[in-house]
């Protein structure tokens, strides 16, 4: 065999271990303590995010959001089918109702022009998820709740450094457009600390009753600052925040974010024109980046013509050493779905399913790696 | 100033680092790799735990048995008002009311004898917390929950390596008893991670729910197994499993579970013999140990004889340098209780909140500080 290579390898930017001794060293290693400010300084300044809290997963920002969105039993939420569980589970704890909508013909993101014949007068809020980092239509998304008053919530987990332009010019970073937005720092994500989150603030009138929230429903984010002179329960709420060993092992990873994405950019764009050919052949098919979407290189996908043409493509690669992954089975076909809920059809979304492979890609690949699974790839497919 | 003495440090085993740097050697930081394993197997045999989970706190741990219990709106629950709001926070999440116990006469733990009184047809649980790390009356609490087929769930933030003995004379480790119990690794704790907890399930029959609850609502872990070709989206749930940065972390610690609990237990009984005088004199109160109760040593409580004494010791044993610390407010006072609820009164519990006050109690620690803070204490009430 040519070559072992999985389909993820974490990346480790050098400096997280003495971060975290410096954590240990200073006597604090509970949360919200000097790491964790500076990588909410990082997101606020750097990203335009309001109010940044680091999270123990992308999971516990987005329960965060439905808890701030004041989801209760009835209410509905519109969300992609094409996602990981964790975007809709955590509106469900909160009682609401999921109105999947299917993806676009060309892409795995919500498809924008279907969301308005979704919307009831029981509607709360629009999820979208930003697929591989690349943007949804948030021009439209978010005139769309505008005229409804409904909230846009950004599950924006594999996000990070990607942006959207809109139509005068101006660009956003992912995760500053909504009203609530979430981030992942899963060992699987550009950006990690093996597991971990963020909650984004951007509408400020969320802020104050976040902190409480995340603070386990009391007010001691106050105490802490001197406001109060001792604190209490104010409300529901989790404990949210990640220890200092986890935002000391994060930050370590964000200063280096730039050469992280120089690189993995590289090795998307090589992806991309190795395997162009077999694209233009009709063999398969190549991510569609829309001209307002800057993407972040997190995951290289290509759609196989049928699940049989992927379930012998993953085999024929694994023979070869190289590890690929299908992705998400649709959460409107799921087991816990149908207990409620009838069966419908997204074809979008049910061919992602079916026939999305994402190849590998981190930071460690090598260029000739690259080249390597692409030809791999191109022999069997052609 | 003789001394300058912190209300806690946390301990540092001295292995930690390594630790984090072998899981990130080994490429899995993620949840449950193999240091996760080794704190679970050390669970599960040194307490006899049926089956340990870590999570990422222990409000997380209370969540998932919040859900395992299947509580749902309208359901009743049986707590202490004497406690961290998230005993109760976890419950209230699911829907379930707060029926909130007082304390005992003697000692801040639930008041046994009070409990029958409380339940209806809609209670479901009785949550106790062990105080301090001193056990509440399990066998008569146990005998309770049987006769109304109740869950015991213990919240055993502050009890780990403490025991609670039987009539009997068959003695159990505190969060082995209940169906269900919670452990917390916060930096405040005798084990620490920074943050984080863990879940026990005693009540084997709830085991495969809390696999798929912990794995976000999905059958992941059986997937891992190799039980299921893909893994699916099959209950509510959440993320609440934490890096292996923070299971390497806590393994260091567990390793030296001995050494800090035969230090911590030194100093408690120090403390306690040189403010024994005092207690004979009136001048405060001392924690009182049942005969079935084998403490740990977590936390060291005296208790003034009103909440202007206390205010008044606080102040000076600050001047002297010595940081001390009130613990809970009331639960059953709090604003956010009091929105749906009337007031009642709990005195015992109201007593503990106006005059228990914690004293500096860590593993570096010295005799002749201990020693110091004794004699300042004893000086200005005498």
């Amino acid at each position: 065999m040519k070559y072992k290579i999985p389909f993820n390898k974490p990346f480790i930017a050098g400096s997280e271990l003495s971060y975290i001794k410096q954590a240990v060293d200073f006597g604090k290693i509970s949360g919200d303590g000097a790491f964790s400010e500076k990588c909410h300084h990082f997101f606020e300044t750097h990203y335009k995010i309001e109010k940044a809290f680091l999270t123990t997963s992308c999971t516990d920002a987005l329960e965060m959001a439905a808890i701030l969105l004041n989801i209760q039993p009835g209410d509905e939420v519109i969300a992609p089918s094409f996602t990981f569980v964790s975007t809709v589970n955590a509106f469900v704890l909160r009682g609401a109702k999921i109105v999947f909508a299917d993806s676009k013909v060309e892409e795995p993101n919500i498809d924008e022009t279907k969301i308005e014949a979704l919307i009831s007068s029981k509607t709360k809020a629009i999820i979208v998820v930003h697929y591989a980092g690349v943007a949804c239509n948030m021009e439209k998304i978010t005139a769309i709740a505008q005229q409804h008053n409904l909230f846009v919530v950004e599950d924006a987990a594999q996000a990070i450094e990607s942006t959207y332009t809109f139509s005068d010019g101006t660009k956003k970073y992912l995760g500053s457009i909504g009203a609530l937005a979430s981030f992942s720092f899963h060992e699987t994500k550009n950006v990690i600390s093996g597991e971990g989150g963020m909650l984004a603030v951007n509408d400020t009138s969320f802020i104050k009753r976040a902190e409480i929230i995340r603070e386990k429903g009391t007010n001691r984010t106050a105490f802490f600052r001197g406001e109060i002179d001792k604190y209490g329960w104010e409300d529901i709420g989790s404990s949210f925040l990640p220890s200092e060993i986890t935002a000391a092992f994060l930050f370590a990873q964000l200063e280096q974010i730039k050469i992280i994405q120089q690189k993995r950019k590289a090795l998307w764009h090589h992806y991309f024109q190795l395997l162009l050919p077999l694209a233009n052949a009709g063999k398969i098919s190549l991510p569609f980046i829309p001209n307002y979407a800057e993407n972040n290189a997190h995951i290289f996908y290509i759609i196989c013509n049928s699940s049989q043409a992927r379930r012998n493509l993953i085999s024929y690669l694994k023979e070869k050493g190289i590890y690929t992954a299908f992705h998400y089975q649709s959460l409107h076909k799921s087991a816990f779905y149908l207990k409620t809920n009838s069966l419908k059809t997204l074809p979008n979304c049910e061919r992602y399913s079916d026939c999305l492979l994402r190849l590998p890609m981190y930071y460690e690949l090598l260029p000739e790696e690259v080249i390597y699974v692409s030809e791999e790839i191109t022999k069997f497919l052609k």
